[in-house]
């Protein structure tokens, strides 16, 4: 899945570089998208996120067009794992790169579980039709 | 009542200067000390936002330190308003004033209401302490 | 000039709603697209913000749709204002309005100026196109 | 070095917690004062951030007071790595970990380049009376 990523101005810091807490807000942006798709609409994940990495590769200035591409790369029996790459559109330059783990959670128990068969099948029903 | 601002690098804009709508969240942050301060750790207010309004005078460079002073110039039957002042306290020099308007509502019956005798109470014991 | 807002989930406090320091940067994202559609992408604009105000109407929850309307309503020799409403589309409610003044600046000099006669001749005529 | 960390309403989502995007905030929070007292005052730092992890360990929720320590676990020739830990002070809880990868860079020469003599000797003293 690909989309043009809508900046703000506020998104930018003083060198006129987005800033590098922003990145994981974009990944945000597509993963609730991918999310509610997949799910269709249910946006009640039964996910905790575990970890998130960043790798800045190039500077993404004010006015570059951006474009955000999120798959899966890794799926485990617990955890669901989303890979980003952030690229200008214009020439495929990657501006950055990174994924986040997602673990499934029973909110009630206060646990990891196994990735809940429904939720895992719909995900990569989606997944199919993605790749 | 009167403190210092953390800033945050983020806070920042292309040109190194606070971005105009984060004047609201420092306003926010003066705000929430205020209300539980005066209500003793309370922190569920019975007050909606209805109006914001930032008046920027003068530019906040990054490195320059900042200082948030709020007072309340005027209370209503239904309204307390709280106004802002942002300095740099090296020479005083005034960077934003504003003041926002809040009004007592009854979230269970969904309408505007009279600020309840006891929350204004406090309001104003704490009000004179800090004139 | 009307579009759809792309909201993020970051804009969202812990009771569902957009953060109200929020809709200063929507005012941003509508401001920033009039200037660079009738300034013909020229984005360094001799203006420097004065003042915002933000009447808030009704709440906007996770998952409504929001669409923002900036026009003009007043022009002064050395002022802009441009006028806001934000609203959920598919009932036309009123979610926010507001208004931002901008003051025509010389940046070398450091000091407000009549609005140059270029730019108003060119935010007249986008006006005259928008209304 | 450890600090407490001025969190923000608007850092919590909605679900009552700090929005996974903003420990990234924090961590520059962190990084941007150990920078500052390492060099100095001098903020013109001659690195590139190349690379960020966040684990999330546990909720931070509202009210929940944060502390962040700041260390170094990893020196290369090109680049120096800061490491963070976020915990709820009360108990000692860890709430998120992390680590960020900054790579000395020449600005000019558009370059990675080995960290200067002189950047890294400073580092290092600091790095040694804060162990």
């Amino acid at each position: 899945m690909r989309f043009e990523l809508a900046t703000r101005y506020g998104d930018y810091d003083t060198k006129g570089h987005v800033n590098n807490a922003v990145f994981l807000t974009y990944f945000e942006m597509a993963r609730a998208r991918a999310w509610i798709e997949a799910l269709e609409g249910n946006a009640d994940f039964p996910f905790i996120l575990a970890e998130a990495t960043v790798q800045y590769r190039s500077q993404a200035r004010i006015g570059d067009p951006l474009e955000i591409e999120i798959t899966t790369t890794e799926v485990r029996t617990k955890a669901w794992v989303w890979s980003y790459v952030i690229r200008d559109p214009r020439d495929g330059r990657v501006v950055a790169e990174g994924r986040t783990v997602q673990v499934a959670y029973d909110y009630e128990g206060h646990r990891t579980i196994p990735i809940p068969a429904d939720i895992a099948a719909k995900l990569l029903d989606w997944l199919g039709e993605h790749i």
